[in-house]
């Protein structure tokens, strides 16, 4: 998971570039950058670490330009190199090219393969440099016509944003599975942003306008703005946007996520209703369904779980220790409000887990008589090869064991999990959404590994 | 504000101060700093910075020995000198000895003027030298004799933690205006902790014993533990700790800060009612008391401002930006959830009134039709001299202008404060309180500027 | 100007990479990089600095494998780029390719325009980039064919070393233009190493065997060592590697530095005798010439100008000074030695006239009755295409002033430069030079700007 | 040893103290700092390293103020620590005080220890505090006064230099050990300057006026220049000034050190003459001594061995090595000019032979056929208290072998000593020098060790 950002024609392009990563951070921890376009040379700024630590008000000013695309990434095992930190940049024969990409393209090593015979050199391992490589070897003279012959190759999932002199271009593949909207800034006609989600419009002051629909290239330059769209596909937007990924106050395609959440949390109370005294949330992605279980089944809602927001990406566990630490670094419990209660925990997924052993242990040493665990997503069974870093499926606990089976080895007097209808019906959109990872209907076939590739060349 | 903590005789004492300052990270966030004591040499890491960002595992194993104490800072405007971060060291005839402070004194700068005249030389320009100072001059052989000799000598807040060879000690001054609490690692009856408050203990898995009585003096060494009184005072505990200061998931003398704070909601809610559709807070300090508002109200609880936790010590707003986007930053709002609504919005305190200003007018664009604020403490209308950053007396807002001129200065329908009365009785603990900044009532007298010494050398 | 190493099948290849790039520090101080091979994957360490400052324990103890190549790099204005740092490195179809370029291509410019528009990418401006693209595009298998294939495109001055697996490769234009020496280290036959200068060998103890002839390109792999040769062309060694830029202690093609230096002295002191009492050098440049004059003069020869060696690429003059310090920051007088005295001065070459206008000055100031300037070179009148970082032909004073406008210029008593023919008799060797910056005879003619590219993308 | 530099009333007071510290950079290359004065306020800059790595442009515009003073450190095992580096500044009553100090105090324990009992609080382990604390508890009201008092207690060799306010204060210990000199910008009547040696005037184009006296404090402020004199010694100025420690183009008490080496090596050549057919120096230190040798001898100078002056202070040895390099890293031998040739090296002293005998060895395996060291001052056989980094008597090598077993350890075929006569002789200079280090006679008593005192606090 990662974010993009991106604005045309604005005095402060790379400040509200810098302003719309730090809205959509959570999205990604790893690396962030920005790439500001003069109208003939490109400036970037790229770096490990969160947006506050990569720039300062020296490299800000430095990002000259009146157009600017920006990213942040997601921490992923392996890949964290930093010649693979977005925007990607090249400087093709028509002019230097900028790119930021979310998502993860399926066929990847194979044009890698096919490109390097024909005596390409990549410069990363990021499966973003193959749209680049085909966009250098495209016959087509414009930017925007060089991009739609390299995405006639590529597979996968993919919302793109690139720069190149004065032009800035947003693309989202065929199935539309991760999310891009357009804005604009008000009273400002010729001023145009994307950006993966709404929040990072609100920062800035920005309205959205629309999202940009599955197979859908957008051009915007002096001329105005243009439209291009590519075979249609049914839409398969993750509908873990919904449950996890994008900050409640966003909105997708019209929808908003605070909504959708409180309507899983109700529609999960009414499916899986228990006996308890109190429902509270792991914080902070399960807050807004907790409350909207809590409001369905007439109990009471309370923070008994503290989190402690200051374990950034840097926090490290001391190395010698007896213990290992883990979740306690993040959340402690409340006994006050957990001692003797039947309580309800609402988590928006279970992954492997030894997360939630690990709170419904620190539930009941607080005190708690009972603990039920309810889960506002269906139960994960499968990867995902479209942009999300899960495990592998024999990592995923549901893969292979019942409820019942889950609810014991975390701990719980009870496990249930919102059923996919459940889910699909809380959210207020009508499009069709990818259900891969909980049903193993992957809209777009992957053959062979699709890991990173093998690192020839170590950076020491 | 600070945080403070001391482990004795553990193995993993300085791996167990780096969780314990981590767990109190909310009490500071300027610099941080761990001395450990090896028997008869210290050993510290102390830096500007996150806890996270000070210590890395290779600083953490030179920390060696089984005693350890260490300190978080909160930003102060002016005084952030390296040669200020704590603990605070010497070498004394007696052994080296390090120290941290959580308070302020008001006689520091007589004493200072007094030691310099007597042929002292400071290296920093904290108040808490001046403990140190005193004590090299003291007679006295015992760390702890030359201690109470120093302490006798200074006035004002503090919550102190020291350690010499094997020993570790701890004071609070007679007045008890600073939180500091004994505790104990289950299984291992030799093992001492103190520190600022219980959610430090939690995560090191240790347990409270008791908290440190105002005028009491604590010594472990390996003889065990001993107590020393000095003269009595009533006690002034700073009520702000449990409004505001410390985590909802501590308890301070036995009472939870998160039961006082959905009790301070409950009180504001019987005191200042108001006909509304939604109570929310301002995230996170505003939470738990909205809770206990809106439940007393019987009105729907949301969380309508989102925080981006992401905004820590430095992140910058772009400098030569055509506006300042301040408390945006940091909290966005849901529309879906204040749309056409009456609002409750709950905060903790009102200080100068420009962050509430920028709050309610953030409220209002989301759409809700009427905003009132309500605030779960009186108004404050005095500065403190007791360790809290707070802005001179002209600055505060509440200090000059009735309830009714500050409604209408951050622009609410309504302001209403809960009473000295009301805020007291919310909270389970018998003793007495420092209520001066809202009331003037200053529990030791101070005399003259209290303000940081003016600076004679600066490190470039 | 730069320094090459190479070292193939040596159990500490990355330690002795690093001496070799020591001891040839002073052919480039603004960069350094090893790559070396542990038999697939390429590890690199390259930064901007000295080598000493570029290298810690660390670093080299990741750099594993057997064979390394190094770099150092000339302080060049403007293209002072991270990204152009060598060695540069590629991952072809064949494997990861690492190369070192001593020289400078003439036709680069175009060679990338042409790769370009084929949908080449650069991820550098260096001209060095055009062999790997090249290199990347050939159909041969084998990493030398490769080579061999690219190189019959490029034209200029070129000294490679270049790694892969477990190959060593080195190559040298077919004029010769700078030096590239083969060496052994006794008792392991297999163990080979390449240098741009022999003291390079003395360091690390190898022995030199012979110097790589012009055109030829040497393959050394686990089947021992192999050679090719390219269409030879008249050699054209850079006569200034006698003249300044080989350390003395270096012998070129079997010819010792340290006596073609001494014999130019003398040839110039007979040349242009002088009536004086003493002859001192430009350390420490004119040392040893300066001795070879003195010593054909029958003159007394004293350091009368001592070097301050601490001038290193870091130091930098006091920005707002109501004076420029420049010379004098590196070299001092000593007044005991020239007071009343008829000095002659000796130096290697005279490049603006504004560095010897200032020595003549500090000369006088000391209290010489008369200053004689000698160059141990010709008149410096036309730029240089082969890789010294000459200024443009309007900067070089000899290009338009006679010899006594050169002498009126730096205020000397009087200038004289060493005859072609005399420098050329002072070498004991019976090859070829290139003498173009005196003559304007260029061997490889250039076309058009030979300039770096155009930035078109920024790293802030 | 170290360098010291002084500036008054000059309005680029921090820019000159700059400039006189790189002029002095041979005296120290572990440290260096400047602390300037703006009349109330002290700025300091102070880091390990070199002149040029700790000052750029920002930092040396922050040091604002007319008067300023600094210090390079020399490298001495054990005591790096960031605490120790000079300038030393203590905030006393009186003001703010900052003091550079070259030289070593002999009771520096004793006072510490002394001090620490009344309740000082030492902030470094330098020698050098004990005077600021002795300082601090005058009760003189004035700099100067405070000074003399402290200076009273204190014995051994000490060159001083103070800024407080708008004063410059001097001193030099009654005997004289360490030089120090007194100068003044040309043109300006009140700015004056004081250093260790005169390159560092040359620089900045001052001009000598004179060396203080041994015993003598010189205060300078705006009304001018004031000497007070404690009581007097026989001088005992280090004789190593000349030998080695100064820079040829430097004078003591006017005296020409150049000069002084010239004669020495003539000296030596007349005391230990040799059948021979080159003489070479050991360079840098045994250059000019070696000229002087070979001009009274009639035998040819050659610069034989060559020196890579890129060996600085951060240089690293490859760590797992299978040979030492030492001193090959920086000289390297010219076959050239030693080949078959009867060789004498001349260099400045043998300490504890090691490096002698890898000279000497290089030098037969450039192929010389005889090689005999002849040295330019008498055997040191007894270590340095005042200020010169020796090894302990066990470790020099004169001190317990005679001259033929020297000659035989270092492989030499003859190794000669300039006598203590023809040392004193050959200096220009009427006055008295410290020759302990090779007669045992010190002028000043010391008792016990006088090591760095053990550290009980560590800084990680």
């Amino acid at each position: 998971m990662c974010g993009v950002f991106g604005i045309h024609n604005h005095p402060e392009a790379a400040n509200l570039a810098y302003l719309g990563l730090h809205a959509q951070q959570h999205r990604g921890q790893e690396s962030a950058g920005v790439v500001s376009s003069d109208g003939g040379t490109l400036h970037a700024v790229r770096k490990m670490g969160y947006v506050a630590d990569v720039f300062d008000e020296r490299r800000l000013a430095r990002l000259v330009g009146r157009t600017a695309i920006g990213h942040v990434r997601y921490t992923t095992a392996g890949g964290s190199l930093p010649k693979n930190i977005q925007p990607l940049t090249a400087e093709l024969r028509i002019g230097a090219v900028a790119i930021v990409h979310n998502g993860n393209l399926v066929n990847a090593d194979a044009l890698r393969e096919e490109l390097e015979t024909q005596g390409s050199i990549f410069s990363s391992n990021a499966d973003t440099e193959v749209i680049l490589q085909l966009m250098a070897r495209s016959p087509e003279r414009e930017l925007v016509d060089r991009l739609a012959h390299a995405l006639s190759r590529v597979r996968g999932a993919y919302s793109l944003v690139l720069t190149m002199g004065d032009q800035l271009v947003a693309a989202r593949d065929p199935h539309g599975f991760r999310p891009l909207v357009l804005g604009r800034v008000p009273g400002d006609e010729a001023c145009w942003v994307v950006a993966s989600e709404t929040c990072a419009f609100d920062l800035i002051g920005a309205e959205r306008v629309r999202d940009l629909e599955p197979g859908e290239i957008v051009r915007i330059d002096a001329s105005g703005i243009e439209s291009v769209k590519m075979a249609p596909s049914p839409r398969s937007l993750c509908v873990f946007e919904h449950v996890y990924f994008s900050r409640p106050d966003t909105t997708i395609d019209g929808a908003s996520v605070y909504e959708a959440r409180i309507e899983m949390g109700a529609a999960l109370s009414r499916e899986h209703p228990v006996e308890a005294d109190v429902v509270i949330p792991v914080p902070d992605s399960g807050v807004v369904a907790a409350m909207g279980y809590a409001r369905a089944a007439g109990l009471p809602f309370e923070m008994g779980l503290i989190r402690n927001h200051y374990v950034g990406r840097t926090f490290i566990e001391p190395k010698d220790s007896i213990r290992h630490f883990g979740v306690r670094l993040k959340l402690n419990a409340v006994p006050e409000v957990l001692r003797g209660k039947r309580v309800v925990v609402v988590d928006d997924s279970i992954v492997r887990g030894t997360t939630s052993r690990k709170i419904v242990k620190m539930i009941r040493e607080a005190g708690a008589s009972e603990v039920h665990v309810r889960i506002s997503s269906p139960p994960v069974t499968h990867p995902c090869y479209y942009g999300i870093d899960t495990p592998t499926r024999s990592e995923l606990i549901a893969a292979s064991h019942s409820v019942d089976e889950v609810a014991r080895y975390i701990t719980a007097d009870s496990v249930a999990y919102l059923t996919p209808e459940g889910l699909l019906n809380s959210v207020a959109d009508t499009g069709g959404f990818c259900t891969a990872c909980f049903t193993g209907a992957y809209p777009v076939p992957f053959s062979g590994a699709t890991g990173r590739r093998q690192l020839r060349l170590i950076e020491v």
